[in-house]
């Protein structure tokens, strides 16, 4: 049999500690063709170069088996351009990640690479974006590798259904609990408040940084922050119709 | 009774014809602030500026009653800069637009414009994305006026369900029909397929231009791509749930 062919993307940039690790782990599963971004691409969701030009070039970053490209747009870009330009074939799965944080409950909306692996699920391709609970850019993966080897396995063993990916988030490693197993869940309703930091430049003209604070609005049992509050990684099956198929009948006074 | 509070924003800049004629169209219904792109920001879907700093400056475009405010960053990034800085209360309605081209189907999930009205409903405010299917930087927007009036009147007289954002899409005006009327649609399944534009720069290297062809996979007609083909203007309501329901109790394999 054909050994798999997999494609690994992140948004975090091609060198981050998270996509390295899960470089490692594919390795040993397929085939692995890496095309990431050049540069940290944290919150740029679903976008795409429109206005912009990509450039993508063949790097060589360690010594392992796979072939890499680094590129200067956005996570979904980089899919694309794999699927259209780089690769031979079309992939047997996607993986993106590891991210350094979180993109369990709302943070599904804003994320890279979650995007990436929406985008991949889109053109019919199983795809999984993994996250750690953990924004440090030197966090601690080694927990999260068996439970990624194991979903790894049974989604090349099994498939995924069609147009779904899944989004897999890990709690932190502590040293007062091990996580306990895997949840499928869906996502809690929640949202950020935001606090900009205002700042004034050298010319002496304003600007601000976002920031802000996750609020969680849902505390029931089968979502993605209970399970990940309660130590186990949540798995949410991820689809990209956003239709509210519940508001179907009762808009018609929009007439 | 008091005005309503009306947020405009657009993902195409705030200089487009596009928003030019919605703030004309809702300087009619309330107290109007806009802020948007002071540059093209179409295909930036929900992102936001974490790695850039935001710049914010109010200007005058025209003499209309609106105050203004044009921004560095994402249509998101406008939305929660305007209801976090600008805005001396949570505003009664979020319009975003009127987009230059289509957002039906697939294309909602790479767009800026309804990104920006997600956002707003994410934090309870009824928010509508308004785009024609004319991707023309002088597209007409003469048919267009009276419907989006009618929708708008509707949504500050009945509100909208908690949560859910409308993408209201319009038929380009032709000489050979005029529009029909409105319909509630679920979005299409469809997808693009890529056509990267392979270019060398003067010093040899070699970049792509991201293009490509929509494609339609559903012939349905209670979809937004079948209403627009009718001559319809299409409604989709919108949610920010991603979660894949129907899967939840099918991938116990992933254990």
């Amino acid at each position: 049999m054909k050994k798999p062919l997999i494609l690994v993307v992140n948004d975090d940039g091609i060198r981050s500690k998270g996509i390295r690790t899960l470089v490692d782990i594919v390795n040993n599963f397929g085939e692995v063709v890496v095309v990431a971004p050049n540069s940290p691409q944290s919150g740029k969701s679903h976008s795409i170069s429109l206005e912009e030009v990509i450039r993508c070039n063949k790097i060589d970053i360690d010594n392992g088996n796979q072939i890499e490209y680094e590129c200067s747009g956005s996570p979904v870009d980089c899919v694309k351009l794999a699927i259209n330009k780089i690769l031979s074939r079309q992939p047997d799965l996607i993986v993106s990640g590891i991210n350094h944080g979180s993109n369990s409950a709302i943070n599904v909306l804003y994320s890279g690479t979650m995007a990436a692996a929406i985008e991949g699920s889109l053109l019919g391709i199983p795809s999984i974006g993994f996250s750690l609970l953990d924004y440090n850019s030197n966090a601690d993966f080694t927990e999260s590798v068996d439970f990624i080897k194991k979903i790894i396995n049974n989604v090349l063993n099994n498939g995924l259904p069609k147009y779904v990916s899944l989004n897999v988030n890990i709690p932190k490693s502590k040293k007062s609990y091990r996580i306990k197993g895997i949840k499928i869940c869906r996502q809690a309703k929640s949202k950020w408040v935001e606090e900009f930091v205002e700042k004034t430049d050298p010319k002496g003209n304003k600007y601000f940084w976002l920031t802000g604070k996750f609020i969680n609005l849902d505390t029931k049992e089968d979502t993605d922050e209970y399970a990940l509050s309660n130590h186990y990684v949540s798995i949410v099956p991820v689809k990209h119709d956003l239709t509210s198929y519940s508001n179907l009948k009762s808009l018609d006074y929009l007439f």
